[in-house]
């Protein structure tokens, strides 16, 4: 069966996503580039020239094999966007996703095709429904769960996330959303493995113990 | 000058240095002494036959040319201690400190003689001026803030520590008391580097990028 992926959501040292206020000229609030700096200057990025080393390996995971994305209301506008109807998103018209992209918002509008495969869907369902809706589009491959923190931190709550990989980033950002509130005892479920590299960041990857899809599904 | 340092402080990955709640029966509360297996292992804990790797390396750091200690009440004993007349801390007769250790509190109590040239004293004052009277204790040689994090965050927070050398372990307590509050920017003042090791933590240390000593102090 299809697997559930986190791939690089970044973190400070302190557990935050992103820092506050999130405006439509500073997505990510006080952090800024900050937490991403690390993926910037891998090769996956940055194309020739970009490193090649630990941190570009963990980078280009991202994209292989998924055939759906999901995401939060907060990834993909800036507080408000639900009243404009032109927003699209931060990517504009060819999107880096390529596959249907379900967007989780209590307050949903028609779906919206984009250039280069991406479609948005804009949904109002618990987790496992909404897994169940990407599972079907994706045709057999993987769905990657985007972000941001809220929606992490929801769907492996739920048990529904079979590999999670977060970078630790050497900034204690203090403020923000956190990805571990709810979290406790979450080694009981996965194995877990610290890797850090000379850019300064660590790479901490989970590995579900045992397939989670099974449980909560259905 | 002599240096204030911090050693071994292990955290779990979403930053508390101990569980809930904290007894006499599980001075750690629900951690347990999971945050410390990393450190039972090592050649520094268990003697011959520990491990010498990184681990070993960076815990035996903890011992040398320290010459005061400082520590706050909840590690001196379980909640209620200070009821207790008879409460000479967790270490029995003569304790692994061996210098004078100050004891932080708000119900101070006379100076207690171990053996081992461990001395206890109990202040109640502020972090600056408890340093001082440690640092005149100490002979010349540096002084370690023993946490818990409540202290260590204090004095980091003061500006007053040189080295701070924090040990994540790859579990999510999901409460107890938390390093990283009220430690904003740390990344300003310190150097930080991360090094994970084959046992599964990852050692953080953080250098300060100019000696702290002189502007809180006197
Ligand atoms: N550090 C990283 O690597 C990384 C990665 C991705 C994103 N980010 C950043 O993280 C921030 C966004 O993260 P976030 O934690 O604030 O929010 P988020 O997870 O993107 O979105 C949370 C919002 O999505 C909606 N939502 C979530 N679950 C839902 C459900 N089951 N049904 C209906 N609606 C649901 C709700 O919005 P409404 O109630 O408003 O509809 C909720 O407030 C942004 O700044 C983004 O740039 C960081
Ligand atoms: N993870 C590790 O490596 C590690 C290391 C050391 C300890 N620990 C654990 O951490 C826990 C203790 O940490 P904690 O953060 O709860 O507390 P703590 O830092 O040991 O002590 C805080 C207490 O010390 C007193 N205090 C602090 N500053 C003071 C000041 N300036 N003047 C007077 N009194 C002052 C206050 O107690 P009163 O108001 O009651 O007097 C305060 O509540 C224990 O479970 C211990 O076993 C863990």
């Amino acid at each position: 069966m299809s697997e559930v992926r986190i791939h690089n959501l970044s973190i400070s040292l302190d557990g935050f996503a992103t820092g506050e206020p999130q405006t439509l000229e500073a997505p990510f609030g006080h952090a800024g580039e900050r937490l991403h700096g690390w993926m910037f200057a891998t090769r996956s990025w940055h194309g020739a020239g970009g490193s090649e080393g630990a941190d570009h390996a963990f980078a280009a995971r991202n994209d292989h094999g998924i055939g759906a994305e999901i995401m939060g209301a907060n990834k993909f506008g800036p507080p408000g966007w639900q009243d404009d109807p032109d927003w699209k998103g931060w990517w504009g018209p060819n999107p880096p996703f390529h596959t249907p992209t379900f967007v989780l918002t209590h307050r949903p509008r028609p779906s919206v095709e984009m250039e280069g495969g991406t479609t948005y869907h804009f949904l109002d369902a618990t987790p496992s429904e909404v897994l169940g809706q990407a599972r079907a589009a994706a045709n057999g491959r993987d769905v990657r769960i985007g972000g941001g923190a809220t929606v992490v931190r929801d769907f492996v709550a739920a048990g529904l996330v079979d590999h999670m990989h977060l970078v630790q980033v050497p900034i204690v950002l203090g403020r923000g959303v956190r990805v571990w509130d709810g979290l406790e005892a979450l080694e009981e479920r996965y194995d877990i493995e610290a890797t850090s590299t000379p850019s300064g960041v660590t790479h901490l990857t989970f590995t579900a113990k045992q397939r989670s899809d099974q449980p909560d599904e259905g």
